[in-house]
């Protein structure tokens, strides 16, 4: 156990974060140890460079007729500022009452190493692991996979498995664990309004043109009813329905804190659904930033030349990114005011995903969460966030993702002090142990 | 003819920029010009220092019986900036094609040394003026005047009059002289919402707590109908209606090519109402600038804290700012959507102004008008902007104002190549011995 902890404390020491390139050495070699433990553990492990920084690969001798599992992680790390707000040197890991605090403690090195630690184990006692093995772990998650893809479909032979295990969720509470079955997708999009050339004066002018933030402001309000309810047309018509057993178990579960953890003065959300299902299986259209015109103290007396807004669209599954973007369109167009013009402008899409509780990996993953914590509880959940790499196994791999919670809701990840409980670092190894076994059989 | 242009160049060439620390000797500079100016053409000036940069203030010999004329202008002048879009230096003034263009020569040189111009020819001439006159020139109206009305309560009793008198308005076409007896007072307002007490991560709570961007967007949506009236409860109330001698009148007046000026797609505005109809006599509510979350390039998944913008409402005679304050925070606060706190801000207020072109001294002043230009066409307007000082003339010296335009509507007050028609010069020499004329008999 000592050993282990040490590890971890190593592998937090490396100060590996990916959009910083005055850090790329540190990265590298975070990478490199990696690779080396992967190989004293037992596997065959490669470093493999990319145009951004290496993936590491490492897998047991796969032999014909068994399963094959890639578990996936990353190495990288956020950026640490605002330091002055941590406890200790954020690459100076401290523990404290079983917490160890560090950059990268739960996103995702405290996971991915208790992944590994339980396969050393596996190798320890028995010599061999239940499945063909892959670990897949990339040093560019935490600026979003640009090299993943192409690297998937370059090796997707050899990268071919049945299921894809992460542990880079949450756990709804401690001590509960949490298998993440669904996802919302997203639509990004910027809307602008166009008015006059120039800013003029709103004395001299002020009456009779159309004012862009005005018509800004009801275009938005027409994106929503008084209810919460999306007002676009169609917007719901794919939307799956929560199912029965879902309602039910999401009533169960430890009530979510939203209130206290947001600051809100009272929660808000489309009438008829309770907060998590708002979140984790309904549609949404947030605006993520509005402006124009002036912005500084006091007041300037212009009617702006234009204003945007940015929006994401959050997708449940049923939905898909070309319809609901096709749809936003229309409505945006419909009901643009006069006096203005419209340009809308797209960014990235996601599909939603989901997987099926109760299929086969499900429940095998659910077995091994169960028996890892020792309790016939485990919480069922859906997340109200996109996972891209998630649709990009799904689309290339062709193969469902086991989420498996290891970090807890106030684990700071992003965020200064972040951390990983100790506890659950030797959860994730039973965990892996207990997967392993239970998909060998599924 | 020469001497009164050399002396116009000469008032152009100090950089008189009362807003910039920097050019504070150069204000200094050109006050002292001024006192020397008013003194050389045969009356006793006097210049004042205030906390701020100097008044000047000149008078002939005041004589009981006569009426008393208070002639109001400022010699401190706009910066300069983006000096590259300048066809010649700012402070280097050009003629060519009788327009003169330099920094200050529209706003406000060439209008109150064209009234200095009259009033020395007058004393040349005749030996005396008509009426008891006060010149009355700030330093600081471009930075809003600060000291100007602690300024003229502490002289109230040495700056009574009968009338006041400002050329610094507009023309509405070259050769159509304007008087103008409307303009528009000012409400300005800050709306802020607070939603969470963080920004937070839209797919995460995304759906159960309500967005301060929608909010908003909501909240200004209610400040107007469709049609474009102004949807605030009572707002109309006190409203002043347009008269049928101004409906028609201002009909005939050559269209403003507003389209064109400001470059919008299409004209909009309140229902029922021409361009100049609801720039001159029907209020507005205006957002001046909206901000909120992630301004950016790309998209930022966030719900913001807290989203704002910034409103002026565009008052017109009969309504009071007072009471126009109280109606939009009770709109305010009936409107708010759930789920986010409102709070509001209120900036500086203006009153609207209205003199009775058809009283005396409007009279007086259209037939200068007429005569100075001659014709008998002289347009009757009002404006849409707001100019403090004639609301603080009427409160303290308890007198109207006759706002006798002299510049074009392409004068590029405020901008580079600012210019000022030669011909104007002359013109407002001679509006000034015709309009003290006349107002000695009003």
């Amino acid at each position: 156990m000592e050993t282990q902890v040490e590890d971890f404390l190593q592998f937090l020491r490396f100060a590996s974060i990916s959009t910083d390139s005055a850090h790329r050495e540190s990265v590298a070699a975070c990478a490199r140890w990696l690779e080396q433990k992967l190989c004293a553990i037992g596997l065959s492990a490669e470093l493999h460079e990319t145009p951004g920084h290496p993936v590491v690969v490492a897998r047991n001798t796969h032999q014909p007729g068994r399963r094959t599992v890639l578990i996936y992680g990353h190495y990288d790390v956020q950026p640490v500022e605002p330091l002055q707000l941590w406890a200790n040197p954020p690459f100076e890991p401290q523990i404290q009452d079983g917490v160890v605090t560090a950059r990268g403690a739960t996103d995702n090195k405290g996971q991915i190493l208790s992944h590994i630690q339980g396969v050393a184990q596996s190798l320890l006692k028995g010599g061999d692991l239940p499945v063909n093995l892959i670990f897949l772990i990339e040093g560019e998650e935490e600026i979003g996979s640009p090299h993943l893809a192409s690297f998937l479909q370059e090796r997707a032979e050899e990268l071919r498995c049945d299921v894809v295990a992460i542990s880079d969720t949450g756990m709804i509470e401690r001590g509960v664990p949490t298998l993440t079955y669904g996802l919302r997708g997203i639509v990004c999009m910027e809307v602008k309004l166009h008015g006059p050339s120039m800013d003029l004066h709103s004395g001299i002018y002020g009456g009779a043109v159309a004012n862009p933030i005005t018509a800004l402001a009801r275009l938005i309000a027409t994106l929503h009813d008084e209810h919460g309810r999306v007002a676009i047309a169609g917007f719901y018509d794919q939307v799956k329905a929560i199912e029965s057993w879902e309602h039910e178990l999401w009533a169960k579960l430890p009530t979510l804190q939203i209130q206290a953890l947001t600051g809100v003065s009272e929660l808000f959300g489309e009438a008829g659904f309770s907060s998590l299902e708002r979140i984790w299986a309904r549609p949404t259209a947030e605006p993520n930033g509005i402006g124009g015109g002036y912005q500084g103290e006091g007041s300037k007396t212009v009617i702006p030349s234009e204003a945007f807004a940015k929006l994401t669209f959050r997708l449940v599954p049923g939905q898909s990114p070309e319809r609901i973007s096709a749809l936003v369109r229309e409505h945006f167009e419909k009901h643009c005011p006069p006096g203005v013009g419209l340009e809308m402008t797209e960014g990235h899409r996601g599909m939603p995903y989901l997987m099926d509780p109760h299929s086969n990996h499900g429940l095998a993953a659910r077995r091994a969460l169960s028996k890892a914590f020792d309790t016939s509880d485990v919480a069922l959940i859906r997340e109200g966030g996109s996972i891209p790499i998630v649709q990009t196994f799904r689309d290339i791999l062709k193969v469902d993702t086991l989420l498996l919670g290891l970090a807890l809701p106030d684990c700071r990840a992003h965020s200064p002090n972040e951390n990983f409980l100790l506890e659950n670092y030797f959860a994730g190894m039973r965990l892996n142990q207990f997967l392993l076994e239970e998909l060998a059989k599924a």
